[in-house]
């Protein structure tokens, strides 16, 4: 069975600035699900104004892999639903956390930080150097990928020190970044990927997409082991 | 100048129930308390049924390292204070969280996962092993600890993956327990220890003793770096 | 195409103790070869005795994951071929270290540590406890796996701290050990898994079949960067 | 008691390279001794081409914390030191390894990997970003640390995950490197930092100063556990 991806995205940027509109006409979410289907992955997507965010019970119960885009309405998001996701991916489903959701409600409350980071927006050169070569999510990329026009992103970055870290980028001002950041939560995997503001095109950008498919690949719940919790009453010796 | 140490106790056990009574007659917190005196801290209690449950700004604001033990009223602690000492921690006010702390809001909210594990209170032996025999937490003890008698908490214990794992616990039925993790959170550090079950006198043990104050050593602030956040108009280069 | 597996063992055991002889008659090697061709895995086997100990340029070449069993003769295992073992890890190679091969010269060189621990051979009971529920190592196990009759080995065990801690186990006798740890090293992965005295019929048990499997998935190399090493005359800005 | 330091240099270059004469008329070790001296610290120098090259067992076991500057004749330094040095480091002595020094026998023995990395030397400029801020090497430093003319360091570097990465560096050319990188080594602690090419005045800069200073107060032996290795005879329940 294919890999049940639900892309998620904000949606306002593309709705109300015409630059974005320009790059992503039918919403970043649809950039991002159409590479996800031609790599044989099962997508949906979902956004911020639908009832429930998009993010029912029945939604998320069909996922194995969430893509998150957020950026200027991160507070909209209801407490209840971020709580519903955060639920889900400790049990299993992956999720894979873009560009400005690193102060989204859900990849806060996964971190336990305030993941606050520096940032400067002058369209720089940023080249994302690859630190673990033999990592999953590396497969099939040269040894950088390099974004002619990024916004930057630039360290300290409030998070938990990741499970593997495997790219760190280089920013033509100056910066270093961990940009892409590996963890488990409970039963289930989350990848933060730093690239994909939405006034570049980014997402269009083919090593991108191929980050983002392997992403999916390692983030999707394999056959995990059941675990109890609670009381056991005897000694099992 | 001393580290000062804030030692927090939910303080109900020990008013209400006999047999906790016998073993900690002024609260969990201030045996705690005494032993870190001892060891040269600077040291003050506060519980759940103080204002603010104790924990004033003012008061966290002259705290380098919080001690947390809470058992049945976890959901009495207001959100408001556990968000107030989170944030604290970001900014390197260290944190240790003990026993049946590992499902207080505070140690829940940092760790981004239930926290959940098994339990079994039969009163049965436990010994903790050290894994990391260079570890300041380990600092003047043996090869292991050995309690005897002990509620059991077992695996799976739904955290992250410590930063450092430094002791392993076996039980007497046939469990084992990550019993002793350390965490970077923000600017602070995190400490879990687990042994400390109310009914059995293993706060005044003194390799347990000798524990908590090291980790009071290894939690304290030192000298951070002052981190900046947010826009960065300028290149640097 | 298959993972393609060797399978090395250094065969002395089986050749001259009947009680050994009596558990793992065409030798370790084969048993452990037997369940991995069901797997679906492309197998050969190598013993310490063929010339090169069996680890020919050739054969190596050949391999994605090299299975290590070995016990009273690690110093008979020559340099040179304890080199090119690891060079071939570190471009790539997954290597799978058993039981009292914590102390093969393969695997100190590539941990750098001693790789000591505590042992006892009575027969005692093992429990490896799952703690990292949903790495692929534990893909399709119960919570635990019991084991009725090991060797106990016991902490401290002088290996680095590992990348990913998947079981630790309990044993009878009171103490606790970690069981199956995994590293990166270079482009390679290394997986070490205690389980396995020639005295018990260890690889015989399912469970333990089930691991080993799960290991030669998770270490054969995927599709990994190409990394280039040494001087870059020029600046690429 | 001052922390015993021994600051190791193959002192070749500043014998025939009046560049590097010019900067370090005594040897690196010289200007490095000075520095950790005036910290506090008790300091001793040894060099490649004294007897045992000044790594004696006597120096050795006079030893807290040895600092490794080789470069060129890596291949010079004895197996047998190299194995000394190691063991040493096992058993609890720290080691801070600088700049060229990431392909000497000893680095590459404790991390079991090729520690290969890209470089470039044309006198660009650095600039290291913290990005572990409240780790102790970083004590008392800035956001980052700026060097006007080095040698470029770059990614892929072939080392171990390191238990702690405390920073990342810069380079102008378009590189990024991890440029402080713990590890815990038996129950040693090791620290390799990057700055440091001998033709550039780079451990005059006083930031320079402060982390090596730093690094010898964390790799300093504490009062580790005594741990005991081999036969348990009997259960110890």
């Amino acid at each position: 069975m294919s890999i049940r991806v639900l892309v998620w995205n904000e949606f306002r940027h593309e709705k109300n600035k015409p630059a974005v509109q320009a790059i992503y006409p039918d919403g970043i979410h649809q950039v991002i699900a159409k590479f996800l289907r031609e790599a044989g992955f099962d997508v949906k997507t979902a956004t911020l104004d639908e009832p429930e965010h998009g993010l029912t019970e029945a939604a998320l119960s069909e996922t194995d892999v969430l893509i998150w885009w957020g950026h200027t309405a991160h507070n909209e998001v209801d407490d209840a639903i971020v709580e519903r996701v955060q639920e889900r991916v400790l049990r299993g489903m992956g999720l894979i956390v873009l560009h400005s959701g690193h102060v989204s409600k859900i990849f806060r409350r996964l971190m336990g930080t305030t993941c606050n980071l520096k940032w400067r927006d002058i369209g720089e050169k940023e080249r994302l150097w690859i630190v673990n070569p033999s990592h999953p999510i590396a497969a099939g990329l040269g040894e950088f990928i390099e974004i002619p026009q990024a916004e930057m992103y630039g360290e300290h970055f409030d998070i938990p020190e990741p499970d593997s870290l495997v790219m760190v980028s280089w920013f033509e001002g100056g910066e270093v970044f961990r940009s892409a950041c590996c963890y488990h939560r409970g039963m289930g995997k989350v990848f933060y990927f730093r690239p994909g503001h939405e006034t570049y095109p980014i997402y269009h950008q083919v090593e991108i997409q191929q980050v983002i498919t392997n992403g999916v690949r390692w983030a999707a719940p394999r056959q995990p082991v059941t675990v109890t919790f609670g009381n056991v009453p005897e000694m099992r010796t």
